[in-house]
């Protein structure tokens, strides 16, 4: 079992959805990856909060594994958005990002962080990204995020980034614009010769799709009757992913194929309920239960 | 094994996708199904096909499990469709449908037909779908296609139907449209509620989803480099699924989902080239492959 370093965002979401309003919750995207990695092994969270950011809500990270000696807390405010889902929620606008105190980060790792061997760089600005690699000494495994902002706004950088990077985690969206092909399986080729040996494509409500040496792997999202907030399913579901790696003892294609279901499954949780309260909520019984959902949905026998 | 009727409509399609044009092939619900489920079972086609229907063109349903006492030939022009896919092939315009010779279609079944164990219903007027019910004897299992024209226009119909099958294979919009529920879920167990006690939702290349007795089964589609033409997929989903089925001892939940990936492989098939030529290409030995195909894509180990 390893450690792994993120770095990315903690904010105040607030949230409507067919089903209700949560206002000035603890969100975020480097919030949502290490609460679901911490179910896996220990996290070292590197972030800004500003002034505001209270001692009750930072009880969202007590009694985790979850290290906040890189958590920085500086004057102003911490970073906010608000967001509204449309009826099936497959749809969002965002109402307002207010950077805040995000918008001067600058990641600085301390000093016995920079020999993590799990590095996973949720989506922030690329040239960040890097800031965040040139301060790790050699990590075994490094994974990120990205959007379409970044793709488009800042090419070269991205592309910089991606010659790092061991595993890049998109939407399907993301995939083809990043590629310019709309066949996601050439668009997931032409990523791979941009770096990255391993594409993680998150498909939303459609589940996972991932490259493999051996041809692609791919799990359905769980079908759930519940479904209260999409918010950070993405993030959750890399937490899940790169807290399964780290936690094996080696690294395989089944390691690779397991961990997508890991993510898978406590993306599912997180989505059930508002805001990061899916995930608090669970149990290690409550994501083994769910991990075998997923065999049961999934499993059919050789015809 | 047992045979199976069905009823739907031949067609000539004219299809444009961004990596070419077909004028004039043969297509059609019924046509898709009956050359996909002929992999596996016999099948008793009952449609209707103008003067115009060459013999050359009847070949498509030569040297294969395809009974055609049941098509109907009369004079007048043969069913015509024309559409054309947008750049992702995830959306397509019908530029025209000609009914012709199919606007006065009444389904007739030739006596042998009517004690044919597996029946399906493709997507045509309830009233029709209805008419045949009443001319087999004691079916054991029944399925059927429908799509939001009916779902809007002749709910009362279509209720009626419904009552009286076995299955319901639609797509998840008309899922969600059916039952007034955009969850999945919550829609599916509202149609099963209606009559049919297995619905199988068509996701185009997000794969399927399928109601068991014990919970849902889902099935990714295949990640496929060469998408030419998706016209057809539906139906020969159904095909391969009903000719899985038919083809079996006993209807078990695992012959469903084992039914499910003959569908599901059939379907990868026949996007691969334009109109019917991808399954009529298809060997045995290649729909064999294919089959393993979704079980390297799907399978994991319990975690």
């Amino acid at each position: 079992m390893h450690p792994i370093v993120t770095v990315g965002s903690v904010a105040f979401d607030s949230v409507k959805t067919p089903f209700g309003e949560a206002s000035r919750v603890v969100g975020g995207a480097a919030t949502y990856f290490s609460v679901a990695a911490s179910f896996f092994t220990d996290v070292r969270l590197v972030a800004v909060v500003g002034d505001d950011f209270t001692e009750e809500e930072m009880r969202v990270f007590a009694g985790r594994r979850i290290d906040l000696a890189g958590l920085q807390r500086v004057p102003g405010e911490t970073f906010r958005w608000k967001g509204e889902y449309g009826f099936d929620l497959s749809t969002r606008e965002t109402t307002y990002t207010r950077l805040n105190v995000f918008d001067r980060f600058r990641p600085v790792l301390p000093d016995p962080y920079r020999s993590t061997p799990f590095v996973f760089l949720a989506n922030i600005h690329p040239a960040l990204q890097a800031e965040v690699l040139t301060q790790v000494d050699g990590p075994r495994f490094v994974a990120a995020d990205t959007m379409n902002y970044w793709i488009d706004g800042t090419p070269e950088e991205l592309r910089a980034v991606l010659r790092r990077i061991d595993a890049l985690l998109i939407n399907d969206e993301e995939a083809r614009q990043l590629a310019g092909e709309s066949n996601l399986v050439k668009a997931a080729r032409a990523i791979q010769r941009m770096g990255p040996r391993l594409l993680v494509i998150k498909r939303g409500e459609h589940g996972v799709l991932m490259t493999r040496d051996q041809g692609f792997f791919a799990v359905p999202a769980m079908p759930l009757d519940t479904v209260i907030d999409p918010t950070g399913a993405g993030d959750t579901f890399a937490g899940g992913f790169m807290g399964y790696l780290a936690s094996a003892r080696e690294i395989t294609d089944a390691v690779f194929t397991r961990a997508t279901i890991a993510g898978s499954a406590l993306a599912s949780l997180a989505v059930e309920d508002f805001g990061l309260d899916g995930l608090l909520g669970a149990s290690p019984k409550v994501l083994n239960q769910r991990f075998a959902a997923f065999k049961r949905l999934t499993h059919f026998e050789a015809l």
